[in-house]
């Protein structure tokens, strides 16, 4: 990885949404302004569709780890998850560009300090 | 998505280990073996390597949602997560696929449950 662990944050947010959740091409922009917003370098985005109305998973490869997200509109909800390493990278704001493209409230959050000395 | 919520689990877990973290043929036959442990179907597998003696990250699409692991063999230490939606999916056996193909001991595990209704 192009950095050393000791500065690893895993964000895990559940989003409900009741915009775009079936939209592959709106989760592929979410995801490069994620990755733009997170201060990452993007190594590849890859998304899959599951079918007209159905949802859509989503992974952006990152120097930094990676971003995800998966939906389901038919329950109007979406899984994200940022993994950031490095001192110059900033997660929370990854996740609020990708709250914003779906017009998303969080409704559970944790916070995961990763790979840390014991 | 394949599946609705109601039974999603995501495994973090940090690993100790001493072997295989800079080869990215390896990651990618550990992430096959553990979608096929989880009992999941597999979408598509997207690995990187960094570079010579250098770390990998790897990320597997799956129906029921993904698997990724990134290592650090300059520090001996990989991230792996298994987030799985779904009732006949095993992300414990995945985890456990994943410890044994790189001779791995976990460090540090969170379980959390996604997208649980209020």
């Amino acid at each position: 990885m192009a950095h050393l662990p000791g500065t690893s944050i895993h964000l895990i947010a559940d989003l409900k949404s009741g915009s775009g959740l079936a939209d592959a091409a709106r989760v592929e922009a979410a995801l490069r302004k994620a990755a733009a917003a997170v201060g990452a370098r993007l190594i590849g985005i890859h998304v899959h569709g599951f079918g007209e109305g159905l949802g859509v998973t989503g992974v952006a490869l990152l120097a930094e780890s990676h971003i995800s997200i998966h939906t389901w509109p038919e329950t109007g909800v979406a899984a994200v998850d940022l993994f950031v390493c490095g001192k110059d990278v900033d997660a929370e704001a990854g996740l609020a560009a990708i709250v914003a493209a779906f017009d998303a409230a969080v409704t559970r959050l944790h916070h995961i300090a990763r790979l840390q000395a014991d």
